[in-house]
């Protein structure tokens, strides 16, 4: 869906890595009638064939990355392995799904029958914090995936390193498996970094969650599928609004804090939307090529309109006041959802064109949804290969997607830096060629 | 569901009231096949048999509505008969519905083939705004009933009555159809009695939209089944949500300015809902026995709490201002969903107690989904009476429906009085037997 | 929605009736805050003025039900009581709603913490069949009514009455609910009776679960709500099919042995469906009367129709072989909807006209969804009214719902007499409008 | 998802393709502000480095898809084209989102305003059978991808390709789209050649729609993510029913005649799937390793169960009687499912183990439903990308989705092999994994 922003990543990104691993793996794996993977198998990272050939031309090696999979030789002993999960920042539909297979997987694949989750995200890990691990069956998530959110609670922001890695240490926790986006990501390669010094043989392995669908090396994330289908419904919703009112305006802010794919795929999705923004597109509210106009000749022409806004889009709009950071870390974007329905109403209203704004944020509705169907069976599988990985020793890794085949990143190439948009790419000019907004507003795109 | 509430609306209300017909029907209907309403027959308004005792010992004649349905007898030509309808007010699921059936109805059933709508309420009556009246007939509402809104359009707030009477003399509409809530039959019973005054022929039938549920002497109105099921999935993220966080607080605002039948059905339906308020029941925020410290203590034994508010409760905590009124005419009620996350972030700040208030307001989305299965039903049987009563010449009647019968009630009657929920009544007992809010809070109720 | 239906029903059925009960009610209600029901309120069954004031002038008292509800005094002792509650027949949405709500009002309103569920049925109750009851509690139920069927199983067919009976006394049950159709209520007014010549005080009532919405003297029953709705998405499947081939058929079988309550609403819900087949409307499949002529004019003008069938429609059409009976007594109808099929493709082939008939049967897909909003409501507060009601001391009684009360209605009478759709009724007559089958065919109406 | 079967494809292809064109593309695009395809451009099929790196050091040239997307350089003037579309084969989720985009980037993009629609499939295409083609813009198409099905109609079986070709010269249709699956692409492959011999500058383009997910050299095919979707109710209702009955048994028949990716899916999607049947992995019912006893054995441990069985699954168990095809070309299959369902009846009868089989086949509700979210973005981009093709005069050609990309892929490649599941392979071992069938039944796997 998203070629081009793919080669781009791949372009601009050094790409030398190498997977860690805890120790040699030489326990046989319990399982059987199953192919496992050939650890000399690697996934180029290129599908270009001029780089490819480039590439063997000047002798350089490809850049690849490890698949996931099951290992015919384990680092840890399943009869020995005692693992660890923990769940932080925002919800996201399908968490509860990996958390679930992540259990199923060390239960039954593995015969790993001590599993401890962390209850709200990092801080769980910390004893002062007071909240007690809760122990985790096949039983005890049975039906947790039929539910959003996350069944140990999430939090945002940092604890100390070395306080968390001391609590795997007394519990002798030696899988540690962490859900969450580029803060938790970040948080737990500082984990693997401090086990490494301190050489215990503790796997820890992430599984990326975005629902923004904006991690690199991965061409998806899990959760993005259910949130833009969730989206539908609130977007039919403000469609009927506006056109239930004279100058109806349906105005919906969408997640998408650095990247707009969630608000570019609801608008692809939902053909009722007229104007979409994202912040990978900066325009102007006031002035010939300016938003305001141009919503206003819609509604002269059309009585009504229905926009789309990221979270993040139109961030150079604000005067540059100091900037603020939530908890994990983010950048604490102005709100641009209230602060659009501020201006389309002051400039309508001193133009004396009659409106009725219609103003709806979604985004917990979109996020705390359970994951469906095939989104669902994507968590199912990124948890089976993490299991995978975490028994065959790897460490410091999360969970990709790549080429149709699951595979092991290096979180410090995960976290190096976010996919966007592409302005001239095939899914932005996709959503203008269905939304049709450049009959009205053509913003300058460089 | 609602029965006492029900019965007190009968006991409080004179009840002495006789149908208006703008002349005396000795046209015979088209429709064969049919069993037709007799026109002697009446549906007692009690069923309690002590009442209907009392009043026979008495010799009081029993207080009764006339019941909808086909007449023998019609009073306007189908072959001359020119309708017009016109939607005003809030939004609400099933005005398509209405919409359809009506022409449908006129169409097929009666043969009426000149049908005109209205753009956005009564504006549309006034010639000066410009907007002209859109032909309706099968074909342009075939699909219609699959969107929420209307296709008409809608706005709030009066109109001049000689205006629009006089626009309706002038196309030659002899039967009008007003779809909506309290001010909009307050409209069109001055417009019937305009047409009175004026001794012209032309039949006016309201059918009482209401997504409160709140009308009078009609046991049900159209969108609220379907506004009870839309909120559901809402409720759910907004559990999803609470549990999420530590002390996690999902706290939406529904509908309901002067009843809270929407939050008092989405409670039962819903059983995640730990606290509700509404309009009926005061309460206090502050003080041992104030809402702010039992949602402390539910934080303190849970670590989370889901709130649903009607948006016109606890309006006694705002100090007296002006009041204020929307261009229907309806008080306009200070926000208490957002006063009240204020109130808890304030609270729970002070007492020193982490919190994470996610606030939901889906209000939009509650009224602009389409109706479904038995709704749809219900729409298409109140349009149907009503086309059944218009063309028998009543007028100055709204559709209602009572003892599972479809009836005709003089809209002065129906506007006199909303109903409400009564705190002792058997709805708000299983309430509270629903999500045990006693355990930690009882607002004193008088 | 159904008017004159219920007005038949009562036209027709003797009513004379008293509420049995297992001995004086004299301990006092646990419940507070809440006004109980007046032990000397009646409910007329009738609402129609004629009706009630000529038994008013012929001196007789009015027919009327004794209101369902919580009751000042109790026969049972909540603190001795042991509850046992029983699922039988098909399934329906809202069994466990009715469960949950029977354990949740038992445990929290009236402190009765010993309840147990028998399995699979009056089975269940036979200790031969080695099904051990199982214990509910609040813990237990809390997500039940999230899925569809019933968590303590459910079987047909009846069991011997004094075995039954018998189990209750060795397991010191003093209240048995028992949710079920025609079969089921037979079986517990046998155990009733077998109670009360026992001279035990054993509370039996009955939640009368009937999918087809046929039960006299209620004007409703749980689950058909949700039913009509669940039918939504297979006949729009259904109309899509049949568009999508030339001359595409199709044909949905619906449930509805006796009455066509489903199969209309689902017409009335749905405007895509051109033929309604109900077992109330005799019909023709040969002739010029007959359907097969009706259906292949409809083909030759649009090329495409949907056909909804009533599972006991056109049951005349078949011989008279000898009558067969399901498990729970019901008479085993032919299959119309396969019958339809080959009658179909057998005529039109012989009349040389292409035909792609699609079939569907979603009967369990109908029945096994678990219920929703009001529907989910509906449950509840039957629920609470049987506690309410067995907690009294009312026996071999069900509860009802009549002019929008829920009522006490002996056994006796509820299974007397299904209720049936009047082909000349309102409810039908908006079928037909609906539907517009009569523009091809018109079968012969007596 | 399903990473090994695709590279067993690769590997047993031959992979030496060139994508056709009817000429020189020299017209430039109207298209601005895009970033058009490098021509130059390929896509490799490997990326398994240890392939990549073989092929370059034997000097081989790396087999490598043509990207899709817009071309700086058309072949075919807009002004002067016009274009036409057929849908074939069985309905697929998402037909009409491909109709619609086809038609609106034809209209929007390049300014194409002459479109015709055939009717029927290819019957269509041949006057003989007296269907008129439609008119197709922007309007006619706004709202079809709110329903399942397509709104030309479909047939099965090829027509004479002569006088298809010879309805595409009479019309002047220079741009053909087909829309279908193995069959269809055959005929319209021949289609091509037929104009090829005849030198005609008519670009033939295929949309391969398998609901079954299992075309050769694409990674995804459109509608299976819905129709993975549209199962989960149906699976779940069986559940449901299972456990109400005593030893009830839910059997699904879902779609997959030669390959079992939808059955595989909807167990890894819906967890309470205990067998899972497909064509991939044969197995016998009788004896000790027979599916039979397994099933015995869980209804004796569980006392329900719920099978979901592809239609191509078990066909060895039907004696070899002679093979038989429907009208377009596919092999009938024995009917697996109601065999299934009388062979367990038999054997639990034989042995007096009491069952209860609910057997369920939603085939039409499966496939028949709109396309949801990402889904319908898929088929957007898939019409987008075929617009781009046959303009720049690409033919003989499917739009197909390779590493992330769009790419043509030469029909004859795309119909060469039915993807199918590999046994040992990670999607089937996730399945064992998930319904741990093992526990009750080994079927041997070669």
């Amino acid at each position: 869906m998203i070629p081009e922003s793919i080669q781009d990543a791949e372009a601009t990104a050094a790409l030398d890595f190498t997977v860690e691993c805890v120790g040699k793996p030489d326990i046989p794996s319990p399982l059987d009638g199953i192919r496992f993977v050939d650890e000399a198998e690697r996934i180029s990272v290129f599908s270009d064939v001029r780089i490819l050939q480039s590439q063997a031309a000047a002798g350089r090696p490809l850049p690849a990355f490890e698949p996931a999979g099951p290992r015919e030789r384990l680092f840890h002993d399943p009869a020995w392995t005692r693992a660890g999960i923990v769940t932080c920042g925002g919800l996201c539909p399908g968490i509860n799904d990996v958390i679930r297979a992540l259990v199923n997987t060390l239960w039954y694949s593995y015969g790993v029958q001590s599993i401890l989750g962390f209850q709200y995200g990092f801080r769980g890990l910390i004893p002062a914090h007071g909240l007690k691990p809760v122990p985790l069956d096949p039983d005890v998530v049975d039906q947790i995936h039929e539910n959003g959110g996350s069944i140990l609670g999430s939090s945002r922001g940092p604890q100390d390193t070395e306080g968390m890695v001391r609590t795997l240490e007394r519990l002798g926790i030696n899988c540690l498996f962490g859900i969450g986006g580029d803060g938790t990501l970040r948080g737990i390669r500082d984990m693997a970094r401090c086990v490494q010094e301190k050489k215990r043989p503790i796997s820890i392995v992430g599984i990326p969650k975005t629902i923004d669908n904006d991690i690199s090396f991965t061409d998806r994330t899990f959760g993005f599928e259910t949130a833009v289908y969730a989206a539908a419904p609130v977007i039919s919703c403000a469609h009927d609004e506006a056109k239930g009112a004279y100058n109806g305006i349906g105005l919906i802010r969408l997640m998408g804090r650095d990247s707009g794919f969630i608000a570019a795929a609801a608008t692809l999705a939902n053909s009722v939307v007229n104007f979409c923004m994202v912040p990978e597109v900066p325009f102007e509210l006031a002035g010939p090529r300016g938003f305001l106009r141009a919503l206003e000749q819609r509604l002269i022409k059309k009585h009504h309109a229905v926009i789309v806004v990221a979270e993040g889009a139109g961030q150079q709009l604000f005067s540059d006041e100091s900037e603020q950071r939530d908890a994990s870390g983010n950048v604490l974007h102005h709100d641009i959802g209230l602060f659009l329905r501020r201006k389309i109403e002051e400039y309508l209203t001193a133009e004396r064109v009659e409106h009725h704004v219609k103003y709806f944020d979604p985004s917990y509705q979109v996020r705390s949804v359970p994951a469906r169907g095939t989104d669902a069976i994507f968590c199912l599988h990124l948890a089976e290969n993490a299991v995978h990985a975490a028994m065959a020793g790897r460490t410091n890794v999360v969970i990709g997607h790549w080429h149709e085949r699951f595979t092991h990143v290096p979180i410090e190439l995960a976290v190096r830096q976010r996919r966007k948009i592409n302005p001239r790419g095939q899914l932005w000019q996709s959503v203008l060629a269905v939304n049709r907004q450049s009959e009205y507003w053509r913003p300058a795109v460089d």
